[in-house]
């Protein structure tokens, strides 16, 4: 699977990359990393520092494209690992569904989601981990907080581009927004 | 937990489910147990063998009441222990909205789903299992198919009260009906 | 149907329900009743003003009991009828899976949602209205709110029972949570 | 917003969209048109005849690409109003996230799902139709069929692409599956 995706990584130069992302919407899978208890109640969200796509530097959940001929599981798995590493352990819900759909622009008029970049359809899970996550790189930090902390407005504004919102979704679905 | 929950089940007398059951409907949980891979893709689907309301000794998910001041995720764990054993290793899904909501009534007419005993409201979960199940109780016997076994005629023939259908939502739930 | 759900509520005693409160969860419905634009966005939500169980006059979403031999659906209608009038010309969703399952207690301890009458396991749906709504019945008035302006802390402070936190997951499944 | 939708048609040409196809997955929405009872319980599911990306003439739900800079909402209904004419008064659902996500590929050991000219991701959505439905453009032919029939072995037959199962999941979350 490394090899693979390794090689529809490289096969993509940036100039497709910046030609596709002008001509049609990209696919997107975003993960809300959580700590369950053993009935599977949240009670810790993760939630990683890094660079964000606007160039500041705030509290994002997972987030990462889906390759071309590449499952949504896999996307899943992979941008999982690239962020929380390999040992994170991650729980993919059986429900091929996402917890919530969310549609960013570069104009934030459209949706309150945006991305300078692009136009991105991104597919949304709250996604339990159960191993050992440590920051992989591009991730400067993870911070597990409880519901509470997370939906926090000191901690709302760290993130930036509409993730706040879509974390109050992830909350909701998973029945632990306050 | 296990003296409370004693507690309340031999509180509730013969006599005293009995007039309950003709005057409101009653909350129950069903689970869907199946095995999946690191994926989070169903690749068994676990099916019990026993005697069941009507009579019959026919295939079915596992179920039971939620009891007074019982949460639900407790209900459907205390089920799934009394079916499986209590080294099945559930994995309660995050999300506290049932897959689907089915209606059980002594009248096959109203919904399809039948229950001689009593109108239920049944919340029915899918809830991948980790640990060794073996039948515990009622229980007879317990079979791990694939799902085109599971969603075969010969599998759907052995189950009844509208069991048949509402695995094949689970099913369809989980992205694996045929 | 009027007549017959007459029947069924004369049918079962004020003593009647006090013994069947104390001895099993309650099945309850629950609407957030919404306008939606012809997109299917929500634009505004129906807040009703009425004497809760806690014996305070309180902003609430429409509420009422499964009765026996009812099916979910046709509680639904019956209590939004009661709630906004007979010409609401709700719009219940295909989907009989709720948006989320609410657990009451009591004991504001065990969920941080309470009825101090009953442990009532309530199913919440998110119900576009088409048509007139007046108050009807117990309801005092009915506010139509946009999302938000239902969730600021002025009308979240005007809500209890945990009705605020239920809102804000009814907004989340809508897509329309700020 | 037809002028609009057609400039983007026309400004990403057949090369276009063939140099892009190779290269990303592109995002689709399919609409299931229902027409339902005013309890919301499907009674008609429409199945469009059409020309297949395979070259074949089979039955199929509605489905469209959603264009650059489009909302998922506006592709669900400009995809409806291209199969089902401008008459079909779509009740889009208040919920964005799709009954399910379906991922087709040109390699039919992928996924199950199957198209010749692209990897595929899309969202799928029960729609209630309460307007007047007429064949339009590329669409030879309507059939309202009752969910039985639709399950039924003659038109699933008539199913191509994997069609027939997205239908089955998408009966089952209306809860009509048979």
């Amino acid at each position: 699977m490394a090899d693979q995706t390794e090689t529809q990584q490289g096969w993509l130069t940036e100039e497709d990359i910046a030609t596709v992302r002008g001509r049609v919407p990209i696919v997107y899978v975003e993960a809300v990393p959580v700590r369950v208890d053993d009935h599977g109640e949240v009670t810790r969200i993760g939630l990683l520092l890094r660079a964000m796509p606007d160039g500041t530097i705030s509290r994002s959940v997972v987030s990462g494209r889906v390759l071309f001929g590449e499952r949504l599981r896999d996307a899943l798995i992979r941008n999982i690992e690239k962020d929380l590493g390999s040992l994170a352990l991650p729980k993919i819900p059986v429900d091929p569904a996402p917890c919530t759909v969310v549609e960013y622009f570069p104009d934030s008029d459209v949706s309150g989601y945006t991305d300078p970049r692009q136009h991105a359809v991104s597919l949304v899970y709250v996604v339990p981990v159960e191993g050992i996550c440590e920051p992989s790189q591009i991730t400067l930090d993870i911070a597990w907080l409880t519901p509470t902390e997370a939906d926090s407005p000191e901690v709302r504004a760290e993130m930036t581009s509409g993730q706040d919102r879509l974390l109050r979704v992830a909350l909701a679905h998973a029945g632990c927004l306050p």
